[in-house]
């Protein structure tokens, strides 16, 4: 099945509790404050029925079935980049990352749950000794017959990061009943991106320390659920203002609070609970597929600043001047650095105990975490060669008007004419990053999936990060020494982790 | 007379032409896009009403007139500290540079005039002889009498910068008729900040090269001046959203493009005309004064920055974390280096041909460079800090709710407790940093008064910055060598400059 | 033919004339300051000869020669990539980078004129219509043969920017008589890297605006010809130091003004006169294969700072401390942000006019870029994590006094214990980023092949650069604007030069 | 007394025991690798007889001697003024900061026991209740009285940062005896400059966790007490080439490892003993006179950095362009803002316990931190506008050799001439920022006194940067809340630090 748009606004009706800023929202599909960025996923669901991108959007499966590429298992690194070129194609044809949180994007992260299954279940505690693999490969089928979106919701509530003990104490989801039948959950989850607009809410952990056991819950519930709110935040979109805003005006995916009050979630729908030690190993593992998307997306989002900066110069005639070509070509550097990343951490995949062929997680990790460190000195380059293009230009409206049109005219033209185009530029600048919108936007770049300090640490972990390892073969052959401690010695906090854990960072002799 | 704010407000309603957005407004003062900003000008007169800080913000003139410190002349060092506490309790009291263009910065600008008019006269060029230096100081007094406000008018439309002949072409506002009573002129200043809300337009011109005569004009206008129009841009105000938005709903100052339909300019209004080589020693030299207070304003702007960092983590709890304290102290040294700008350019201030002690003209520009090339790091620094507080949390509304607020109240509570404070200080930190009225404060902050890189290249031009200069001088007697050619030969692009504009940069032997 | 280090050595008795610093050298391979980085160079041809190496050092050619790897053509990306593993061992047995003028970088260079020979031959003016490209061929031959070392010469000297014409004036290398036989040149060529350890002076010229026909000579001469004379700086080796200063000792390549004195070169050895515009379209190109081999060595070289950095904070006990770990991770990013770029140019690639498989011009010119940006700060980074111990640690003879050492041991005893080993890390860490002979190395990063700034702004003349190209196609699709002039229309200055220059940029269609 | 350097020479022939590399100097004033540095101390003292610099030099005391400057206690801003223009004239005459440790500087640190020496005395442990105060005042007459010269030997062996029992086990000094008349110590210090050039090492502790109570000491010995030796590292002095190497030349103050192998002191020379909890107190306050005096000195260097900027740009003929100009300016920006530090860290002083004028800790620290973190990226930059002439240039007898001379003297020469003088200047450039010799005083710049990360931990200890303090109150009042604990509530760890230690930081009222 390939879901219609039309299919996905129908399936939203469903009784949800949803608030948004002030307003309790009866229907998602046809709210002012969210009915655009229904339409964005709608969009999303369409592109699938295009003609012309039919061999991108889709494949056929091993049962004859022609399904979304969002289900498609690459096991080659060809077969990877052709899910790239998926993943670029969603980005490109929804205005270039203005949609972060797409149903390929999110249900990306349950590859990890069925590839490798069995530790998820076999790690469990509390569990009653069930075959929790059961219920992970129905929900995977159930999720790709119905082409459906679940949206992750990991976070939990910021605590006292003082001492650990408040972790235990915090509003955190956390199972208070377990039955035969399932599990009933109570409290919080801080953050889910996108929910409102998802069918399922895939529960997860972030890992702290101290964290107790019966905060640790993997699995997932529909959106609708009794006893489920969902209260975002604030939006940022600009209803109706399509021509004025012509990204702030498609939607915004809205950050959610979770509110579970005594839900209850089935066996079938529990993926893992109750091991702190498990969940400890995955901050960074189970977000790896979103990462990577993550990183393309950023490639993407550079390419639309170098394209920015290229017209705008162009249009205030500034691009022909030695300095400013200087300075495009530090936003080309950055685009080329991130494309880099792309492709070598492609060519340096790995095939996981599922059989997946996975992009290298430094490459990637080092890539994104590249993008969240240069990123706003290079937004503060495009906004300085914009210059005031960036902020000061007429409306629409006042463009419109004959006795101010003569006058707005010549204000706009530069050497290759075009006035209107400029305004279109500018608002396009203007949106992606002086904007409420925008900013959001930003912001969601570094507190998507694992924050960046995490990544750093958890990396420094690896074994080949080790003094002893084989990262200092060649500084201790120059220095003439042998390794303090013998390599791969089973002692290192890494190499002590669990194999499945580690068969997901790289090749595991 | 020290105005009140009614007055003021009152003065608004005098038929002035403005467009904001798609709206042309009726009237400044009751309009909801402009009501908001024109209320915070009130706001601004009536704190020189103010018992507690009537020694502060007024001061006894030479008749023995009250007068605003707006218009205090400051001859020492002390007189000069005196100004900048007036100049920081505006910004403190009107929430630490959320309105930067009020009347005391902008009318700062006219100091330059006032303190030696006599070149702006002789150097006019189609004046006719006329002594332009009579209007100057008329215009002076009535500005003192009425405790008004002019807004500055430089800038130009933007020209093709490839080709010299491209400025000449531009609608940029010029001489169409010269009469006897006065001028005639046409044409389009491209931005105004804060215009709509003052009292007079001041017309200047920012020097480019290729700047044909008659586009050369120094004077003023009333704002509702028959052919004058005002075109804002779009208003990021966020109407009437006090508790929400609590800066953002303050009012937005509008930068304003100002069409001039063959408006006349009698000649007591004209401050000079006509010689583009006296209008090239003024880019920097005339927004002088504008600079120091924006040094001002930006040393406050980071001691809230330094401020909002300290509450945030506080409340989510990590304040006391060794590495947060290390990036805070980033924070606190960005504070300190502007605070040395700050002090430092009081301390080697020097005394102009008027009488006036003025701060080191390098010393409050190369402090605003600072600031500018350092601000993007530090906010994405308060962001990262603040972390998924700085956007996600309730609104008042849903706080409000009480079937939401058992669940919304722990999620707030952080190691000092006070839910709702932390709600207070993100909403700050969201208006600030991550909303279009935030975002155009901190684009304005590039853009106003003279940018950065031209500031620069001026700052080089200076006699002392020359390779034969006293700058190298102690690297000359390391080296062993003398100067390569003779200092103060007169040469040098500087040193040929009129010693009357050099005066305004440094002490003149 | 393979060469042996030997038959190396003794080939540079030939009468070379070399100056460096103030003496006069007689024999290259037996002066002091200069045997040891001939014997470096030998230790080069030696690794062809080792049996562990031979199937990475050396291929067999078409003629089942077996020949040292420099002369390998890789027409494929497995083949680079095997090319690739070639450098990197080089690398890696010669210290990492100590010596980064080896003959497989010098001669890498030649590769362009191999390649397509055709041009250079038929652009030259004043060759009196002779086939340049059977000296070209012949020459490619005699170098493989001899398994020869052709050190490149083409900066000119420095002259004043301010104005072209200071070019035909300078004292650069200029033909000065054209005979029957070949040509007689005359002047400076003001920078050649390790031409005294060399075989042949490969001639080139950087071209500037303003230079004259007679400045613009392509060709070789053996460095010993007549009225040659190599003018050495002070050299930087740490003479017979080999424990104290392990890699400082082992040799400076020696940078080299060359003074040609009517020096003869037959019309064999000229690849190319006359022809400023075709000089033109080189500055860049004819390095890219030196710049290919300069990421991978820079990438190696970052291996090198992270290996360090862990073995010194492992040794000081501040490897496991969090804030160590997360500035550790700043250097394993910067590593593997190069790594990407290695990879990702040779994913990238394209095969040129000669069928040669070249990597991404873009992509490894902006991995260099991004080097050489971010190096000094991370190399103040590993400084700063090795603290005291780069600097502050005993001499070898002092350690080796009885009465000192039972001081000096607990003072240099860490967790892991090994005190002595921690003297060789900190020498490491001295000589190269401390040290006479480490500065001139980071140095060199810079100013070898085309210097930053002239990458940055030719690569802006790339036509898929251009506003109207590619790079900002998705930015218009978002904007809704179409290209303001079509693209490929010939008429961009890129667009204008010669085809045959840009096939060694991109796939050209 | 006023100390001539003849006499300062002859008293270093006094039996020291100095290693320097691997060997050991007999005398320190005539040995080759210190001769040079022993000179430039002498200079120093010889300028306190030159009669035109008698003024700045030197004051006449209460008793109407005439004394070097170094022991002047100024108690206003300007007598502080008057001993900043005393250190900047000994950095001038002395090369611009070449020496960095003139007895001016080691001595200042003094002044924190002269000025409150109570507290040294009564905090101390295991001093059987003498008054160490009488010992301190002696100290200090004696080292007024014969000009001396007293080395701080403060910094203990690294040891094991993992876990702070560490410091107990270290080779750390200690007090292995206490005797009637005074302390028997044992043990090293593991860096202290330049204390083979003085006449006492003063010794004192840098605080860290875990440190036992028999490694507090603070006190004085002379240089050539029994039991002491110096073990200084490999010396970077360019013995005699006084032309080729202009700096580098003039001696390296060599930092030296100080071994006490059972070492009396005299009570009268301890100054404080075995309070933890005391030392705690000053690792940054006692520092602070010599951070002050830093920040002076690198304000200078940053002026010679300009100065060599300004000539090698005017020499290759670059200054005149407009991106070096943009450049050049940027250094320019960096010598401002350090005089920033400088003029506003004097203006906002106060007055210490002992009446003297102490500028503001605060502002001279975040100046040297701003040097600090800045100075890499500076003169990186310096470096790349020097091109290959910071590197590449004939020597001096090369220069002389008339048959190169004749090709040598076109290629140094510029638009202005005077080939000669660039390779003067390139001289000073590579012997600042490319010889052993530069980068070590580069890194001494970072181990200077305190680390930076330990001044802005400590700094954000004080009692102004608390979330409840000053610092964060206009935040507070923008964001309309309340302090969350009351100021000044005595609970905050700074609050509880003893009076005497918070009156080194500010004014506590």
């Amino acid at each position: 099945m390939l879901r219609t748009g039309k299919e996905y606004l129908e399936a939203l009706d469903d009784g949800r509790v949803v608030w948004v800023g002030d307003e309790k929202v009866d229907n998602v599909a046809t709210h002012p404050k969210t009915r655009d960025y229904a339409k964005r996923i709608a969009d999303f669901y369409d592109l699938h029925h295009r003609d012309d991108l039919r061999d991108v959007m889709t494949f056929v499966d091993d049962d004859g079935e022609r399904r979304s590429m969002t289900w498609f298992r690459h096991t080659t690194k060809d077969e990877l980049k052709r899910k790239r070129r998926y993943l670029e194609t969603v980005i490109r044809e929804l205005d270039g990352g203005a949609v972060p949180r797409t149903p390929d994007v999110n249900n990306y992260v349950l590859l990890t749950y069925k590839d490798d299954p069995v530790p998820w279940s076999e790690q469990s505690q509390g569990a009653g000794g069930r075959d929790l693999t059961v219920g992970i490969r129905e929900f995977w089928d159930l999720m790709v017959d119905g082409d459906l979106n679940a949206a992750p919701a990991f976070v939990d509530p910021q605590t006292d990061r003082s001492r650990e003990s408040a972790q235990a104490e915090s509003p955190a989801l956390r199972i208070v009943e377990t039955r035969e039948d399932g599990i009933v959950v109570r409290g919080v989850k801080a953050i889910a991106t996108g929910a409102a607009f998802a069918d399922y809410i895939h529960i997860g952990v972030f890992f702290r320390p101290g964290i107790p056991s019966e905060q640790v819950i993997f699995g997932a519930v529909p959106v609708n659920t009794p006893g489920v709110t969902l209260v975002c935040r604030e939006s940022t979109v600009k209803e109706g203002q399509y021509e004025e805003h012509p990204l702030a005006a498609k939607g915004d995916e809205l950050d959610t609070m979770i509110l579970f009050d005594d839900v209850f979630i089935p066996w079938n729908r529990v993926f893992h609970i109750g091991n702190p030690k498990h969940a400890s190993l995955y901050p960074q593992r189970v977000f790896d597929w979103l990462h990577y998307q993550a990183l393309v997306r950023q490639t993407i989002r550079a390419e639309v600043m170098v394209g920015l900066a290229l017209l705008i110069t162009e249009h205030v005639g500034t691009y022909q001047l030695p300095p400013v070509q200087a300075r495009l070509a530090q936003l080309v550097g950055f685009h080329q650095t991130l494309r880099a990343h792309v492709l070598a951490c492609e060519e340096d995949g790995f095939t996981t105990p599922g059989g997946l062929y996975k992009p290298s997680v430094l490459l990637f990790d080092f890539g994104r975490a590249y993008y969240l460190e240069n990123v706003p000195r290079m937004v503060n380059e495009l906004i300085d060669l914009a210059g005031r293009s960036s902020l000061i230009f007429p409306t629409e409206k006042q463009w419109n008007q004959p006795e101010l049109r003569r006058w707005l005219e010549p204000l706009q033209t530069g050497p290759i004419g075009r006035p209107h185009d400029r305004l279109k530029i500018s608002r396009v600048i203007r949106d992606l990053y002086l904007s409420d919108w925008g900013d959001r936007i930003s912001v969601f770049e570094n507190f998507n999936g694992t924050p960046l300090l995490a990544v750093r640490m958890l990396t420094m972990n690896r074994a080949e990060m080790a003094p002893a390892g084989p990262l200092a073969d060649l500084a201790r052959k120059i220095a003439g020494i042998e390794p303090a401690t013998p390599k791969d010695d089973g002692k290192t906090e890494y190499a002590g982790q669990a194999a499945y854990a580690r068969q997901q960072d790289a090749r595991v002799n």
